[in-house]
């Protein structure tokens, strides 16, 4: 590991941590280090406060390299932030959008968004060094291309870079959401873990995948796709064409279908009442239905917790990861779900691949998108200056 | 890559290829050959014949290394060679074994095979510079144990190392049957192919999975255990203890046990008769009666192959690997066999994930084992000596 990687993936680390972590020397160390400084790649800040007393000087990436944007749009949502090169938050903003109402719509308000947040930090557009931008479908990452995206009409062969690249020099990194958020774990957990699993689970179902430190897209980039991972091949018909997807089975739509089927068959008084003040059953009705001890309730959430193990057994038994980390909007639908998800993939995957297998919520949560867009920004940006392998 | 990666993973090399591999000058790439030559680990041959005339000087590992002993162990057969570090087979010998005897008989027999082996190229124990063996069973690869192996009563615990060290000085490394063909395609394909899968189909089924141009175990070793993963929620009940496992469906068991329904149900002459005159039947008479054009026969290989095609489909949403590659004794059933694979594969995945996706038999085909077991040696044990990242 080189010098600038050992910073870049923690969060400012002494001289000695340095070495440590590089395996240089002492003298190697404070050689890169002050080489870095003098390049203007690395800053030492002062003495930091700690409960342990005074703590050696700190290695940072500097700030005077620029800053870096992260956006994370979702189907009905976009979160936006400037970040300083250590991952510092400049400023953010999230609001509510809606992704099908196409890429002119949505990028010319992430562009206002930018602008905002520019003015408030007081720099301009060539201070940003590198965007990275999380979107809801798959993407061909060279080219930086949605393809065939289910939920992004109008988005597929649109370049997201072009469009940026009216106001911004800096490169655009495209991910798609999940990738996006395994970064952002990864980057929080200093790329300890070699091999581990963000699955998102909101409207649809997708996993981002960390293997042996490092984002794995596959062959075309569509790795992790497996909302249409078949749990039942009689199961209800996904629009993807095919049979049992977990996605049209188990995911938020599904949750608020079966709530709707539960309510208009008098198996939940709750929920009943839900559909006739509101119109509707959406899936957090549900799941506050299911937090309040509604048995039919309850068996949706676990129904829907099961098919999601079932499904992720199948990927744990090929791929035996260490973690697997749950987010999305469906993912705190309540403690049930959870609990299903765990038990489904205990009970169906072999005992080898799950005796160290730890399954919780991810630790960064909703904030993982937008701090994963910056750092895929900065590491990408670092290997297009060479300054990174 | 370093200039003796770079020969390790080519058939022999020139020095301009050296340099254009390595990414060196071509005078850095001369010194290094130079040294390595002069370091014993590589040989320099003389002017090779070939269709375009005259070769330059071609660069293999240096047969002074020592020899590399290669153990491909199967649930009914043992396939051993000694092998030059350049990967020529100096002597090879394959038989019929039964792991199911323990570790105590077959190693003895293993130890026996080997030592004429040696016998018969003229070379001491002591020349033996590395030992790979690939075993049917999940392996903790660091440890080189194996763990809780269905088909190996007897061999957990067992140390395989120990064993063979009583006679060799060579370390020992040990690893899966699938993830030792997988290392010999990567050998093949001069590590062209950063992702790609082999997948064995026999009495169970087995992944090998290339992730980066490197053998990918997972966290515990266990990654590529696609066996026990369920295409049928409904289906019968596996020895793991759960419902519908592609391996009890649709693996060499289950064939010759749907070819023994249908000779009894009267729906195949040909199986009938095969069932009166043999007292029962294997899965090579299906595929037998199945190349002779019997319905039934037809029906059960291509529903073998739609439900190990659904697992696969499964593993290519999730892993989108470049190439499939079969391998195993069942894979060659018959070509109903691999096109009904193929249907299901293409039917069940995302057209992202296919569009490049090629599934064919694995080139190396039964060799791809003791090759694997052979290359993973070298590379391990220069890895040991430091001479390997």
């Amino acid at each position: 590991m080189t010098a600038l990687e050992a910073v870049f993936w923690s969060a400012g680390m002494s001289r000695a941590e340095l070495a440590e972590q590089t395996g240089f020397s002492r003298s190697k160390a404070n050689t890169a280090a002050s080489s870095l400084i003098a390049r203007g790649m690395l800053d030492e800040t002062g003495p930091q406060a700690s409960s342990g007393g005074r703590r050696p000087e700190t290695l940072t990436l500097s700030s005077s390299m620029g800053l870096l944007a992260g956006i994370d749009l979702g189907a009905s949502s976009v979160d936006v932030a400037l970040f300083s090169p250590d991952m510092t938050t400049l400023a953010h903003h999230a609001e509510p959008i809606e992704v099908s109402d196409g890429p002119g719509i949505v990028l010319s308000r992430v562009r206002e968004i930018l602008a905002d947040l520019r003015q408030r930090c007081g720099v301009r557009s060539e201070q940003v060094i590198g965007i990275g931008m999380g979107v809801p479908g798959p993407v061909e990452f060279e080219r930086g291309l949605l393809v065939a995206p289910p939920i992004m009409p109008g988005w597929e062969g649109f370049s997201i870079r072009d469009y940026l690249g009216e106001e911004y020099r800096a490169p655009v990194f495209i991910d798609n959401d999940v990738n996006v958020m395994a970064m952002g774990e990864m980057w929080r957990l200093h790329r300890e873990l070699p091999n581990f699993l963000v699955v998102k689970i909101g409207t649809g179902i997708g996993c981002g995948i960390v293997c042996n430190h490092t984002i794995y897209r596959g062959a075309n980039g569509s790795a992790g796709d497996v909302g249409h991972i078949c749990v039942d091949p009689a199961g209800e018909r996904c629009h993807c064409g095919n049979q049992g997807c977990v996605e049209v089975m188990a995911a938020g739509p599904a949750i608020a279908r079966m709530g709707t089927e539960a309510a208009k068959a008098g198996k939940s008084a709750v929920l009943a009442q839900v559909l006739e003040t509101q119109g509707r059953i959406r899936p957090e009705d549900v799941g506050q239905a299911s937090r309040g001890g509604d048995v039919a309730a309850n068996a949706i959430i676990k129904l829907s917790g099961k098919l999601i193990g079932q499904m992720l057994a199948s990927v744990v038994n090929f791929f035996n990861p260490s973690h697997v980390f749950l987010c999305g909007g469906i993912s705190h639908i309540g403690p049930l779900f959870l609990a299903s998800i765990r038990q489904s993939i205990y009970q169906r995957s072999l005992p080898l691949s799950t005796r160290h297998l730890e399954i919780a919520y991810a630790p960064l949560g909703d904030r993982a998108g937008v701090i994963g867009c910056a750092a895929m920004a900065l590491q990408e940006t670092m290997r297009v200056r060479g300054v990174l392998p």
